[in-house]
């Protein structure tokens, strides 16, 4: 049963990559980076960890809508009264969504059609022209997938991908960073099976690894602003594998608190 | 309405601190501190952010209970039955709650005396002597100012400390470090009227920095075998405070998911 997956670092680096314009439709983000990497005279290493914020991802991809353009439906109307809510902004929660979980006088909760569990599906108005807002990517574990391939083409290193939303969570105030793709790297670190420090087995313990990751870099990356869109963190010991966002999210069915 | 309270780092370092010794009641943590950072040669620095893992302040402040000693209540036994859980285990989680939110199979889900939602109060069987279970340490917010308080006197540097346990969280498979106490910096970073990159003003945005942190410093703490307990985080440009851990806690009536 005795399993050794994961030597901890003791040191660990985060680096904000600086001087990336503003990210526009079509925008090649692998190409941006590297540009920004040789500005900043920093050089990709093996196990590094790249993490881009959801915006830029959703920028590049084509996912801001224009306001104008939006038709709201009945039920977004009487939502929005609910909420104190844009009618629009409303209209594009409802579309991202698969299931309403909550609806308060500031925000929708929902799952959104990816699975995830979040205030108004992520449609976010911040850090986007005035009568736009930005969805979330259509597709952020595929986004992961591709920029990972694309960058370990490029620099020859071994590294991985996340991609990280600001989320907040039940039970406490506050949005943290957290993961909404990672190729890679393991999402979970499933430690079951482990030794502690009196030779007992661990039964449960199950780290949220890429969101802890995704957690740090939000340190740097600066909530609001942006500044930063891309961290590296650098000294991670992570085995190298395939996974996948999914690991992370509870069967409907398991979820004690819908 | 604008608002500049932070600046955000472009680097940050996370190094955790080797050579403790089991801790035992009465241990003076700080001093075991300062002999760890002079065998690694480290040396503090103002704005750094220590990073205690609760269980270690748990033992020094006596927080061991022998399970031999407890009495089980007619409840913990019926609440054992419906967890398959010890039921000695059981009576201490019940010890420690305040109110149960959720019982499954495996957890109960309660709100600490503290006001935590957390599975089992904290209450943990690893990582101490067989037939011994930790509990939270009693008032951890305490714990934090006064180390804060013990180590700025010996260093004569201006830091902040907090207190990081493992918790679960609603939605999302996995633990995550998250913070139980912190003292020197804000629990959470209120950036209402800051303006975005097109000038916008930000009406909603609370990054829970302390949580953040905590999350960081698991990545190196080690999530099942503790071996690095004390870990540093250094290049955060936070404002120096007073704080509380309460301010990251909901009221129960703003509570959606209760």
């Amino acid at each position: 049963m005795k399993k050794k997956r994961f030597e901890f670092p003791d040191h660990l680096e985060i680096m904000g990559i600086t001087g990336l314009p503003e990210i526009k439709e079509g925008d090649d983000l692998t190409a941006l980076f590297f540009d920004a990497l040789e500005a900043e005279k920093v050089k990709l290493e093996d196990g590094d960890s790249v993490v881009f914020t959801s915006k830029i991802i959703s920028k590049s991809e084509g996912r801001v809508v224009d306001l104008f353009g939006v038709k709201v439906s009945v039920e977004a109307e009487r939502k929005a009264k609910e909420t104190a809510k844009d009618a629009k902004i409303v209209q594009l929660i409802l579309n991202e969504a698969k299931e309403i979980i909550r609806t308060t006088k500031e925000h929708i909760i929902v799952e959104t059609k990816h699975g995830f569990v979040c205030a108004n599906a992520g449609v976010d108005e911040s850090n986007v022209e005035e009568g736009k807002a930005v969805l979330l990517p259509d597709d952020p574990q595929r986004s992961a997938l591709r920029l990972k391939k694309e960058i370990e083409a490029r620099s020859g290193k071994e590294i991985s991908v996340l991609i990280s939303d600001s989320f907040g969570r039940a039970f406490r105030n506050g949005v943290l960073g957290t993961c909404i793709g990672v190729s890679g790297i393991p999402a979970i670190l499933d430690r079951r099976g482990e030794e502690d420090r009196f030779g007992k087995i661990a039964r449960i313990t199950k780290e949220a690894i890429a969101d802890e990751i995704c957690a740090a870099a939000n340190l740097v990356m600066g909530e609001f602003k942006e500044s930063m869109p891309i961290v590296i963190v650098r000294g991670l010991k992570l085995k190298r594998c395939e996974s996948a966002i999914k690991e992370v999210l509870f069967n409907k069915e398991d979820d004690l608190f819908r």
